[in-house]
């Protein structure tokens, strides 16, 4: 078997206009045999951070050699630059703008380059739909085959986003933040394994989460755990530390939502073990944010 | 041409935050020749039930061998187990909690098995992804070519659901309910083909439906034949009657939603004679709910 | 390589039930090697303008020999016709209410055909769901080859809509209407390049448009350029004049939507040029609504 190319879509254009049809049309014409897979269309709309993390938590689970295209671009048709920025296992397509920052973290070699070669857009280009002039045709060219060495030059000075980490106020007092709240009403925390390793391995320490004037002690190996009305926090698959209910939404019973803040405070080693505690694998670590 | 290996996804999800995406990359990964459908996303978070009557109407128009993988999965990280049921046509691939019992009731040959052969999975499992970790990977091995057989030993007490059937009070008259509403606002109740067939067909008797204080008293043939304003009845292409009007939401009319309650009183041969009333084809007539 | 079957689906159905599910099912047991793409099923329900307008910006992108099935159909089951439209490089499959229009107006070279030929239709056809059992299957042996003389007799009474176009009041004033609200909140006015060509080239005169108390006189050539707060005209990717602003919503900032009316009028020659104001490119200018 032949295996086809695939080219992932990341985007905040939503699903209820033809952008992202278009986007696919652009692509199938320039490489009619590749596979497209949306992973989010949903982003918030101009939020790059958002658009950084609606990406990460998946981009890792596809074969060698997928090309990821990323657009959430507030700067269209200004003189933020295209770029490519490509590891031993991906290409990765995006507006200079930082919505690539998880990346350039996770990922040891990494080779950037300023998108110039305009034979590989769509002429002419519009100033109002790179993703469609620009993104989308490299994207599939980059899928077809064409060397990135061909696009542009190799850039070092690329912009990084100031990922929302979490604040260390002491050795055992940590200020958190919800980076979004998923469908299901669960908060993902920007409290990752790296912050606090003990509290993601079996045998984890006793806690408490201050959100409000909610107190949040109770740490859960199943969303099934939850008792009924009970929030309580998980390690999340997406390698964070969530908030979350059995059955129920966590934003609806805290009131709380994307940007609300809490402190983490570490107390000791808790005396509830739970072999059924797993690592979670290294895929979902990724995100240093 | 070589019939590319296809896979149905049904699930809970939604489709704003990264899960489905994941999903698609663990599959092609596993099976880069796939061609991954989704079937919805939109089941109710946590309704089993629903989970069930999102793929049943769709299921049976997908070519022979297709991989269906369903996930609605409340019970994730406990001890329910991962299945795979598989008939002559289609392999299921879902959590052992009910969301097959429409295919359990509607297909003749039937072979469930627990998935309890880790090397299909992806190491390590978590607890609050298992279709990531689980179902996905199954599911890619299944339309790989995986023979079920590997997977783990056969079982019979897998759980069936107490589909939301029908009661009859008399002879001629049923209490029924509203299993949803669909995207048009139209009202799918439980009132199956096999419960009322000479409602569909031609020359139906007359009826009464009461939905709180309205009366339908009207069967339609086509959503276009309905008067403005009108709420009638109408077979619908799901294999259920349905309560409907002609470009408007029969739900806002009725103020009426998923698990409003009703009852069916047939009252004798309608006068009316319509040839336009068509037998629904077999596959919509899949579910015995 | 071998091309595949290219199949676009566009219809007001949404993606929460089964329907659209159901159609790729259809599709791939008829021709299981096709490529099935969304263009968008966010059509506002029943209304045939909308989806019209929701492929035409899209349908031009994609490889010759694409199938296009367009689906709003309000009048299902009634005596409207099943057609497929014909061009040189494209067959588009719908019901005979004009949402093809914008495709009669664009295409230099057209032929429609009444689909009558029920071998190619799923059996027995239904009264409520002809995407499903008429559009989808005659789509999928159009991909496969069939030839449309086998699929009904040509016909010139086919329906065109009466698209909505700007009035001219005057030589320098159009009353103008917005056609949607994009994701963005941006107002898609029906006011295209044919309409006022120099407003779509560099160096463009100075103007007024006037939506109910407010006035817009400036034209902005990328989303970013505007200020805070600021509502601004700009040439859309869609080739028509939108109503926009900068990282915010327009829609919400004039409280307008979809429908509203507007006066726009030419003032004389703008002092400003700006060679970053580009043509559309010849996809982006197709609809002549």
């Amino acid at each position: 078997v032949v295996r086809r190319p695939i080219i992932t879509l990341t985007t905040d254009f939503g699903l209820d206009d033809h952008f992202v049809g278009t986007l696919k049309g652009v692509i199938l014409d320039i490489v009619p045999e590749a596979e497209i897979v949306d992973i989010s269309h949903a982003a918030q709309a101009f939020d790059i951070l958002d658009g950084a993390l609606s990406f990460a938590p998946a981009y890792k689970y596809f074969p060698n050699a997928t090309t990821h295209l990323v657009v959430v671009d507030p700067g269209v048709g200004s003189s933020r630059r295209p770029i490519v920025a490509s590891t031993d296992r991906y290409h990765f397509v995006a507006p200079d703008n930082g919505v690539l920052s998880v990346v350039y973290n996770e990922e040891q070699r990494i080779q950037v380059r300023h998108l110039t070669a305009p034979r590989y857009f769509l002429q002419p280009v519009s100033n109002t739909f790179h993703a469609r002039d620009i993104f989308a045709p490299v994207a599939a060219h980059l899928a077809k085959g064409v060397d990135p060495g061909k696009l542009g030059p190799e850039i070092s000075d690329f912009i990084r986003l100031d990922l929302a980490r979490p604040t260390r106020d002491s050795q055992n007092v940590w200020r958190g933040m919800v980076l979004k709240v998923d469908h299901f009403g669960n908060l993902i925390t920007n409290i990752a394994s790296q912050d606090v390793p003990e509290l993601f391995r079996g045998n984890p320490p006793a806690f408490r989460i201050v959100f409000g004037s909610r107190e949040i002690a109770q740490l859960r190996f199943a969303y099934s755990q939850g008792n009924p009305g009970e929030v309580f926090a998980i390690a999340g698959s997406m390698g964070y530390l969530e908030i979350a209910a059995n059955q129920a939404s966590a934003a609806e019973l805290l009131s709380a939502g994307k940007g609300a803040e809490f402190t983490f405070s570490l107390l000791g080693t808790l005396s509830q073990t739970n072999s059924g505690l797993v690592e979670r694998k290294a895929p979902a670590k990724i995100i240093r944010v």
